[in-house]
C-alpha cells in the first residue's frame, strides 16, 4: 500500500545522507497521506545503505502499525504530532545536523540575519523549551512534538517550517517529504552561516598585509609586467 | 543563438555547484555578448542536475527575454546593471558561499590579510550599504546593481572583481563566465582565511605540550631508535 | 587463524578512514577474540590503499606477535591494556580526529550538551592526566592504557565507551571492532558539537537584517506575487 | 631527461590537489636531483588537470630551464634556496591551505600542543618576519627562500619541514617530494587542531544537559527496557 508514498519518502531519507546531514544512523523523514490518514516513515535504526523503498513503515496517526515488519522511528509520535497539527504539512525529518544542533543546544533561535535565511523562513527559527521531568517520563516522543506544536500555536507551520528542541536537534517539515529535507538543507546552512556572522561581526580586523606586498603579488599576475603562469 | 555563450554559461554554473559554493538552487552565472549586447543566463530556481546548455535563457540588456522558454534568474536585472556599467566584464556570478555571505550579513568588508588576497583581488572586498525600503519596493534587484555600481565608480571592476551586499551575499565577476566562477571561488577562500586569521591572532598561546611527551613522540617516529612503522 | 577476526578488523580500518577521522595514517582499529585470548591489529605505519585482511597482526594479551610479519602498530601496548580490563570490551579504534583531539589538546572533558552525547555516552568524555616523565620513558604506549584504566576504575567502559589522552588523542572502544569504530565516529560529532555549542551560547545576537528586506525576500519566493523560479 | 624524478614531481602534484590542500592553481611541489644538480618544477599556473609528468619543467640551481617549454613556477627561486641550503632536501612544496595561511596571516608560529604534532615537527613551526620593502622590490620569490633560509640557520630542516612565511603561506619539504607533500598536509592538520585546542582552552562549560534527558536518552537506547532500533 501507499507505494508511491513509501519511494518518496525513502527518496527523502536517501537524500538527506547524501547532503552530509546525517552521522551515522541519526535522521529520519517521514510523509503524510491525507486521504487514508496514514504516515511512511523510516524504520529504526536501519542503516542507510540497505534500506528499500518496501522497508518504510506504514502507521495511522495513532502510531499503530499498518504496514511492514520492522520498527518505526522511535521519532514516529513526535512527526505524528506535526501531521495532526499542522495544516497543509505532508512530510517531515528529523536530523542531528551539527550546526543546527548546536544552536539547540545552547538553546538559542536563530536570528535572521540575512536574505539567505529570508528567501526559506519568515522570520527566527523559534527554539523550544526544555521538556520537563514529567513529560519526559511519560510519552517523552509525543510531548516533543506537542512542546513543538505549542510553540506554533500563533506560527504559521509553512512559513516557517522548522524548529530547534532544547538541548536536542532540529525538526523540519514542508508541504512533501522532500520539501521538508530541503527545508532541513537550508536550515543547516542558515545555521552555520548566523554563526560565523556572530563571529565576524564581533571581531576586529588586524593589521593588514602591507601595501608594498599586496602591490608586488597584484602586479606580479596582473601588471603590465606579469610573470605568474603562461605566455598568452 | 549564441550557442557557443549559452555553452559557456552552462559549463560556469556545473563548476559553482561542482565548487560547493552552491547550497540547493542558490546560486547563478551568466556571460555577455557584447557584439549582439545579448547575455545568456541561468533560468531561475532550476535544478542543475538536469540543466543543460539550451535551458540557458537570452535576455537583452533591458532584460527582455530574446530566446528560451524559462524564466531567467531573479537575479538578472543585478548581473545586466554589471554588463551595462563595467568596461570588459563579460562574466558574473552570484552565490550565496558561506563563508562570502558571514561577512555581507556582518556588513564588514574583507580586509586584505595576505598574498592569497592580494594575488586576486587589488585591496580589500568592499560591502554596500543596505538598500533602502524605498530601493527594496521597487525593481529590488536592479536597484541591487545599482547600489554595487555606485561603490565601484571610482574603483575598476576587473582589479576587484567583486563585491558583499549587505545583508545578501556575494556577487564576482571577470573577463568571461569562468573566470567569474573563479572569483568567487577565490572570493570564498580568502573569506574563510580571513575569518580565521582574526581568531588566531586575536587568541593566545595556551599551556603547550609538556617537553618530554614532545620529544617521545618525535624521538620514537624519528630518532635513531625509532620504532613506528616497518623496518626499512 | 581468526580469520575472520582479521577481516573483521581490517573493515574497521577502512571504514575509520572513509568516515574521514584519519590523517594519513594516523589511526589504527583492533579486534579482540576472549575464546583464544588473542588480539587483531593494523600493523604499523602502513598506507590504509595497500592493506589487505591478512596483513593485520595476531598478538596475544602479552603484545608477543603470535602471526605476522609486519610489526602491529605501535599503540598496541594500549589496545591490550583495555582488553586486559575492560569486561565485554572488543574493539578498540585509536584517532587523531581533529575536534576530539583539539578537547585532547586541551585538557578538558567533554560535558553533555544534548541528546546526541546522551545517545552515545552516559556523561561527559573524561579526559586523562599527562603521564609523567617517568611513564614516558619507560612503557611509553603502555602507560598510556594504564592511565586509562586507572580513570575507569569506577565507571562501566561500556557506557562510557572512549576517552580523550590529555595532551594525545581520543581512544574509543566497544563490544566489537565496527563498534568501536562507531563510537570514534559518534564521539569526533560529538566533540565538534559541544565547541560550536559554548562558541554559539557564548556569542550574542548582532543587528539583524531590516524587516523591509526580510518581507520582499521572503515574499518573492512564496508570497501571493512570488516570481522566483519558474511558473509552477 | 630525468623522468623518474618529473614522475615523482607530477605525482606529489596530484596528491596536493586531492589531499583538499590546493584552491585553484595555488601550490606546486618540486624535487631535487643531487646527482645531476637539477630540479623538476610544476609549471606556472597550469590547470592540474591538464598537466602530465612532461610538463614538469627542469631548471639548474640558478633556475636556468635545462628542459620544459613552460614556464616554471614563479615560486621556483625559493624551492631552489632549500635546495642550495637544506642537507638532504629533495622535494619541496608550497600552498595557499587555509588553516596554515591563517596562523602565516596571523604572523604567529604555531605551537605544539599536543603528539600529533610533536610526531611529524620537532618543535612549533616557526614564522618568518615580513620582507622589506627593499627585498620585495628586488628578486622578491628568491629573498622569500633567504628568509627562510636565514630563519632556519640553527635548526635542522629535516627535523622541522616546514614554516609559515608571514603575510603568505606555508612551504614545506622532505626527502623526497612525497614526503614534502605529506608534511603539508600534517602541517595543514596540526594548524587546524592548534587554532582549535585555544577556541575550546579558552571557552567555558555552559549550562549542560538537564540529568533526566539525558538519562531519557541513553536507557531507551541501551537500557533494560530499550526501544531504538530493531529487535535483535
Amino acid at each position: 500500500m501507499l507505494e508511491a508514498l513509501k519511494e518518496e519518502v525513502w527518496r527523502a531519507n536517501r537524500r538527506l545522507v547524501e547532503s552530509g546531514l546525517v552521522v551515522l544512523t541519526w535522521g529520519n523523514a517521514s510523509g503524510f497521506d491525507p486521504g487514508s490518514g496514514l504516515v511512511a516513515i523510516k524504520p529504526s535504526g536501519v542503516d542507510y545503505d540497505v534500506m528499500a523503498p518496501q522497508d518504510m513503515v506504514v502507521v495511522d496517526l495513532d502510531g499503530r502499525v499498518v504496514e511492514g515488519t520492522l520498527n518505526p522511528s522511535s521519532d514516529t509520535p513526535t512527526h505524528l504530532e506535526f501531521y495532526r497539527n499542522f495544516q497543509g504539512v505532508r512530510g517531515a525529518v528529523h536530523t542531528h545536523s551539527v550546526e543546527a544542533t548546536a544552536w539547540a543546544q545552547a538553546c538559542r533561535e536563530i536570528p535572521c540575519y540575512g536574505t539567505t535565511h529570508a528567501d526559506q523562513f519568515h522570520g527566527p527559527v523559534p527554539v523550544t523549551r526544555y521538556l520537563t521531568a514529567e513529560e519526559v517520563a511519560e510519552a517523552y516522543e509525543l510531548n516533543t512534538g506537542r512542546v513543538i506544536a505549542e510553540l506554533f500555536r500563533d506560527k504559521d507551520p509553512l512559513a516557517q517550517p522548522g524548529v530547534l528542541v532544547a538541548g536536542h536537534a532540529p525538526f523540519t517539515w514542508g508541504k512533501n517529504p522532500m520539501k521538508a529535507v530541503e527545508n532541513a538543507i537550508a536550515l543547516e546552512a542558515m545555521a552555520r552561516m548566523a554563526r560565523l556572522t556572530e563571529a565576524v561581526r564581533m571581531s576586529e580586523p588586524v593589521p593588514p598585509l602591507p601595501d608594498y606586498i599586496l602591490e608586488k603579488h597584484y602586479q606580479r599576475k596582473h601588471g603590465p609586467n606579469a610573470y605568474y603562469g603562461q605566455k598568452k
